[in-house]
């Protein structure tokens, strides 16, 4: 059913997962955590769009896609998460429910990365958990759809 | 197993759960809450104990017993979020994961809500779930004990 | 009637009026101050409950209790005017009209006392007059009933 | 006895009060306030004087002038509460008590309105009643007038 | 037709201009700029009413005196722009249109002309290009007219 | 005649006018908005050569190619007009004049929507008045170039 | 000779001089100090033209009309020196040499009194001297006068 | 005699002494500690009376009761340093010299652990020497009392 | 060989040298100064590979294609030097040594130019000698990898 | 006499008057200009000794040597003026009246000249009228003189 | 035994120590506190080595100097605590223990003096005890020393 | 030839390269790096001038002696970089190339050393190379000398 799919974006440099400083954000690959999560929806019974870019403007495009036939929008936006406002106003518009999600815990790093200017425009966020935080997001996305049904 | 206790922790005025602004926190009591989130748990081979107070001291008390015979804390700061330095304290000397979940997501409310001195001292944060924050926490628990295990 | 409650509350050190620094503070002590409101009170057909602790949470936990029975919350934070978060969300739950009193005029004194994160929760504030804050306050207690009354 | 009046100044735009934003500001005009004020003002035994003026400058030469025949001054600087240091300026040379008045509390409303450079040449600040704010303000002169003469 | 006036405002040294410091903003006298907006209003059916004053009070005095008898409002405040919040207020409660211009665009200059406290109050902003804002200012006023009619 | 275009570049989102938040941007589609402005440039004499893009880079890009072939600009950056100091140095070496256009009043919305980076680098603004605002920005560019060649 | 003729102007509040704060600002009023300042203008030849006003227009009507048939200008904004663009856009305009006064070194005083709006459009600034503060003044303008001439 | 008596108060988290982050806190447990300090106070004749509490309403208590029968007070607020400002009007109130005690170097640690609100009101700090550091503070205390004496 | 290969990337607008603000950024042509540069580099046994783009997201791209095949990398981001954290992140996971270039001395001019957050995570930064910059950080380069070898 | 001597001090690169930034500094010498202010302070009845130095030390030296055998100071602190406290220590324990002079007016130069660390500790500050400055400094002090004398 | 010498500096203006504001340094001579500190040390073992400056430089080359045949240092930087980043990296680099020190509390007073750029870099604080702060430091060198040894 | 003489200056604690903190600075004494640097120089045909000073005074001096006789200036200024407004106002006046040189990249440690008052004065910066910083600013001295005769 293509009204239980939901979008998946990364950020900038989060292609590097595995391979970039390995002590902070681990050492699983992208394609690794993937395959897991796609699991773990279809179990769900959700289909996982995920897609990449080190480009604003491709996650401001795909943000403006997912606003039809998705039912929900998982968001990492990596070092963007500090400075585009032009993400903030496209998650304003989506409509559906929105997670922001992020490997480790901004709070308890450099400065710079306590300031999130997504926050405000969705409906939640899971940060610090590694790749669990994306697994949380689909429960959490799950759970939700399920709220707007009853 | 005593080993597999979890301590959830709330903060001053989540009490009031159901009478306070119920627009922004919901309609459903605390007492509500946690029976389901004690199923959940009990579902996860986890036991639940669940305290509240609006003592900022009892909370500092609880972490610092959390220490012992417990493998999580959920804690849910209410408004000590945004100046307990006795609480972060308290969370730097903990020795287990810990969890700060919120109802709301704090970003996107008044710009005193913005600001966490909770956040630096914990695992990971949930925000943004009405209750289903407390069930993704326990979700989030159980899967990072399993990590410590393997 | 039980009704026309009036509660009270003092915030730390306000039980040392008369004694702590009385350039600043006067030479009443708060016995006699409470005697005088206590009969002001009376002649308004209002019943007053005076109470001082050194605790955020006794205090908290008062507001909470004011929410029924009463008609009035007067309260002087002391020193939580400054950050005290936990009650400016007990106060904004609080449903009855709530008055913050000062003894001296905050706003002339060190630049930490010009900020009240109290202030955006009350109905209104009285600061500057001594003693006379607290009979003014209960006036406008009256006052402000008398008009949600008509 | 010309020793017992006092002056009532109104800052920029207070004559367009009941018209100006009712909903904030409340409905009822000036003139309807400023008679009820005048017979509150005769029970007590005070004259009352009341101006208004858009001009910065007015109200400095108001402040200035209610040195003399005057026992205290009522102002509602309006806007010019949050910059005028030269209305501050001359409430500090004024010799009589002052209090300066608020219909709505604005330490809830927006940043800017948050900060007074009055306040701290004031006897005291009442804020946040609406016109029983004014009603307030008489009360304590009053009082203020019997300490002194005690 | 009295309904079709527009007042427009030039606060403190616009009288200059011509005069003051040409290399910035410009070496038209305001006469020669007055003359040429009238005939373009009157090609439009409007009748301009101009006034200018050094005085803030006076400026908030005619934009109260514009809420009965005209269609719009332009104000240029000069530096009145970046501090008074009376005129803020004022045109708050304006309830007709009302446009801030500027000859030069403030936010090239130095840093205290980037803020503007006017700018939330008004309905549109219009700077950079000269006497040519003020043209700008009337089509909009013309043109936003025919919309509420429509 | 070539040099007689004027390009239209509008920023992230703009796309979805119409869509997004209509009650702060308004129901008309931005194709709609296009059609009425393409046909008053037509009268004005002007061709228009509309763009957009959620990609700085592009903006960017198209900047830098309206330095040939153009007589002006027209720039509506959306929420990059907070943060892309790249379209500010692109305008810088423009050459041509050119007007940042937004169709609220920022100064009137949320506090980063305040600070516009991209304001230094035009010829002038023109802000708050819906479509309206790119209709004046046509007639400033059509004066603007007259006045360069008287 | 006309042309020698040279503007004093003190802002709000310095008509008081004598009374107010004593302490502060010295017990010689302004009338007993404006009687020495003209003998020894006089004695340079210079006629000096003394006006005061609590109106920050008159201070600005009166900086554009010593713009001429004056030598100099001296001026004691009083609180208008922190917070009035508006003196500062007409002295930039002035044309003759300016002089900013003050009786006291606002540096040694409250934090707001250390920023001066004023002094970035003066020639020069002479504060602390009490009234001698004015005579300085008189001889700068009477030497940068002969400098001019040279 | 007990007017010998010195109060040590030490807030929250001191209790963990020991086993708190041992790397920055040190080894020792407190009851190791204060074994040392008695006997150390009792070669200087001193009593000394040591409590802790997490409560900063029991701390305020405390420092009130020490107001009666000591000569002087030691206190390492713990994280209670840099937001109680309670504790502060407390400690003003004291009337016996009073030394605010840190086992580590605030100054070399993370930033918001560099403000003391405690500091402005005691007689004096010592800070950075593990357990040293309330050795040190009874040494002053002894001089102190010495001093007043002579 | 292909390990002897050195990246050059600049970022937005860099494309428009020579044309660009000739006074600030010189007047030679990029395809000016890359002929040298190649020739400099061939004579150091190294390859060069020079791109430009005004999308962060090729230079982030491009960051990370250089991690294989490459000895060192030169960057110049134009004004994404002020706010591209993703660029930041990028070069943090580079694993080869990086230079940061600019023509002119970005601490000599505008106060948004002084903050690059690009150099935290760069080995060094050459700025202020125009092209000669990227000739320098070529012999930089060079020697470091001398350094490396040794 | 020798208690009629004045110290005259110039700080950090002030030597190269006449040299320096002409454009600023004015084009005499310092040699030049202590010749007509020797010859001034004789007229006086003062005896001028003048010290320049590079070195804070050898000014906070001359500062402490001033307190005996001088009855006046005058310091053009350079640079120093904007960071050194141990020059306003110094000043503080003067004990005779100083002037801080400058040469320009720091309040209309960069940001950083805005700011006097020295101001809070003289007597007076008389800056921006070239060497006049310095003259004005001597009539200055010889007039507070006679006032102490009265 | 040379190695058990111990380095005392006291920075700018602390040679005037008993001619200086006297009322918030005290009344004794430096002559007569290092008399008493001498025989202090003397008691313990030690050898002191009591030097003072002006010059921040004096100061930097003695903490260098100390860094052999020392076994630690006291110091009272005086003013430049508050802005001398040399001294900070010279005490970086000392390799021994050292111990600023104040006579008076620096929290207590103005705001420049709360914030010690010294602190950062030093073993421990001593503050507010007038001459006893400096025989405290000795006793915890002396301290420090001992557990070293262990 | 002496005008072919570069003038190398090291601010405080550079003197202890080798030996302070050698993980951050490195193992290479200054002996060591400047015999290196000599040959360098030599090859170029320049001779080389190094000196070292805790002084900020003497930095001042030599810089203002590097005025005549020198082809150019090379200054690492330690610590200095940070508050010396005394060095930038030196710099200003020197009227031959400067370059500003770091061992590290200050933008990548702590706080303070992000901002340099240096940098605004010198014709461009070097940083993070360690000793091949001092290399590669001969090498730019060099070329820039061509490039004024060229």
């Amino acid at each position: 059913m293509q009204e239980m799919r939901v979008m998946l974006l990364n950020g900038p440099n989060l292609n590097l997962l595995g391979e970039r400083e390995p002590d902070i954000y681990g050492e699983r690959s992208w394609d690794d955590i993937e395959a897991e999560l796609r699991q773990v929806a279809a179990e769900m019974g959700l289909e996982l769009e995920c897609r990449q870019s080190n480009h604003e403007g491709d996650l401001v495009d795909w943000v403006q896609e997912a606003r039809t036939g998705h039912v929900g929008l998982i968001i990492n936006p990596g070092a963007l998460t500090h400075y585009s406002y032009a993400l903030q106003d496209a998650l304003r518009a989506l409509g559906i429910p929105s997670i922001e999600v992020h490997l480790t815990n901004p709070q308890a790093r450099e400065g710079w990365r306590r300031k999130s200017v997504i926050s405000p425009a969705v409906t939640g966020v899971i940060a610090g958990f590694g790749p669990l935080s994306y697994r949380l997001a689909l429960l959490a996305l799950k759970d939700l759809g399920n709220n707007t049904i009853k």
